[in-house]
């Protein structure tokens, strides 16, 4: 199997026509062009085999997965999709490894009409790095750096499911997974979290005309908040009580392992956002329009860093840590 | 080492200031600004250690190359560079390896006013992905797909070269490598050649008026050429004594090595190019001005694929592949 046939089988399956595109897959470099008006939004995220996903995860989960990642950062950033390259490094030439990840990188490509443009096929250990592109109106970008003391914090969807869903693929802290007692629907609900997030895309766009400030929680809330606070001069207070959670996370897990997964735990591709209080009504609207739920967990303050509140009111210490690599 | 750290050093000495740059290093994503009236021009490139350099490669000519295979697609297309993202794995979090990557990078990067906007830094086997982006007046931008018949076929600067330095580096393949009386400063020539190739950007710009079809020699020339073929559905006849060559080279090996590695060897990132016989004399005063040298080397012809011509005129087989993985 040589490169060109992976390219080709890619190509069929990810790389329809849009508009903008003038030169797609197959020359040197592709040709697009963003609208007038608009600026480009670019992000680049890697997702190794054996640090970023285990081993045995699906092909067509890590194709949906590699560019849920992106989209998120997109999403954070209030920017409609458009266009992606890959880059893909595999140990061998697998047609069957290579149409699978396709087909879960179409399925959620088409979702957002984001079409894949180009990239490079290599040899080496599994590796697969996108750089995702999308557009905002000029100026309009959301920034880390636009919280306010006394803006409101808001979080989409539940937290800690993806980290319970690895934590049901290897076993472990839920006696219901070692009593063997989990119930199934709950655990590919957690799972699925885990494998196939689903990017904020029209939350983030509808946000970015009333948010302060907005990040995506990837490496877990209290890291990720904790960037806002930085890039903003705030600091945080959090309601450990207001965290949403699913049922299925509380379920199959004890209420402090729930609360450890819900501020440290990454991957769940929520958007975390702060708000001046006068817009917290039209974002409620809005989304509510866009069947996106939304959880009040805290507020800006003087200071800094990203503080817990226990049901009291009280600081309490919390030894969670969001993901980073190296250390 | 953490993660934030690395990016601080990247950030530091590749990521200087440009007027089209709204967000740079530091927030979910990078903003950008494409100028009016232009498309914009993307191509991504993953070099893994072990497959696309050797494992002793220095870092410094690392970061050199990854930005240079990548800018060498602009200048095939005729595209002016403006921004990257990197993504890069390591073994280890070393932050000597990233200075030097970063250094040997910036000091390509500042010749074209490339900045860095972006990127992921990961933990794994050694492997670098670079997205380069660049801009072409609308429309403007060269194809693999224009080539006619009757066109003329032009080359910069010299081939074989860089499968010279890796033979070098080998200690394959010349007589005066095996006994030891190589001259250095030819060596050093070659090494550099294949470490520190230049991508001919100006000379792709100049191109985009005047030539019918262009792509950069990574591949090797009868490969790379053979793409323009097929992609414009047309023949080729090169002449072998017509390939242009160093004397670093023709001093180092025996004349049927250089044509092995003129027609074959890859990484040597030249342009070649289709040209109308009307536009040649424009191009050879353009050529002249930017101080690039241009060989004719063959012609367009009814037919299929690239098919040499020995010194009287007849077609040869030649045996020489270009680079291709996974085969």
């Amino acid at each position: 199997m040589a490169e060109f046939q992976l390219i080709e089988i890619l190509k069929r399956r990810c790389a329809w026509p849009r508009a903008d595109v003038r030169v797609g897959i197959g020359d040197d470099a592709a040709v697009v062009e963003v609208p007038a008006g608009h600026e480009l939004v670019i992000c680049t995220d890697t997702l190794v085999a054996g640090v970023h996903f285990p081993l045995e995860t699906g092909a067509a989960d890590l194709g949906w997965k590699s560019l849920a990642v992106n989209l998120s950062d997109l999403a954070a950033m209030g920017a409609a999709p458009a266009w992606a390259t890959l880059a893909i490094t595999l140990p061998s030439a697998d047609p069957d490894f290579v149409a699978r990840f396709a087909e879960g990188f179409a399925e959620l490509a088409a979702q957002h009409e984001l079409a894949l443009i180009g990239g490079d096929t290599t040899s080496g250990p599994l590796t697969i790095t996108l750089t995702v592109h999308g557009f905002v109106p000029a100026g309009r970008a959301m920034r880390r750096g636009g919280a306010r003391i006394g803006d409101v914090v808001y979080v989409t969807g539940t937290l800690g499911d993806a980290a319970g869903g690895l934590r049901c693929l290897q076993h472990v802290g839920a006696s219901s997974l070692e009593s063997g007692s989990i119930d199934h629907a709950d655990r590919d609900f957690l799972v699925a979290r885990l494998h196939r997030p689903s990017p904020r895309i029209a939350a983030g766009i509808a946000l970015r005309a009333l948010a302060s400030a907005c990040i995506d929680v990837s490496d877990g809330l209290l890291a990720d908040l904790g960037h806002i606070a930085a890039a903003s001069a705030v600091g945080f207070e959090i309601g450990e009580d207001c965290l949403p959670g699913s049922s299925a996370l509380f379920d199959q897990f004890d209420t402090g392992v729930c609360r450890e997964l819900q501020m440290g735990g990454g991957d769940d591709y929520e958007l975390v956002f702060t708000i001046a209080e006068a817009n917290v009504a039209a974002m409620l609207a809005s989304m509510a329009e866009t069947g996106c739920r939304v959880s009040r967990i805290g507020r800006a303050i003087a200071g800094a860093g990203v503080h817990v509140l226990d049901r009291n009111g009280q600081r309490k210490h919390v030894a969670a840590k969001g993901w980073e690599h190296f250390t």
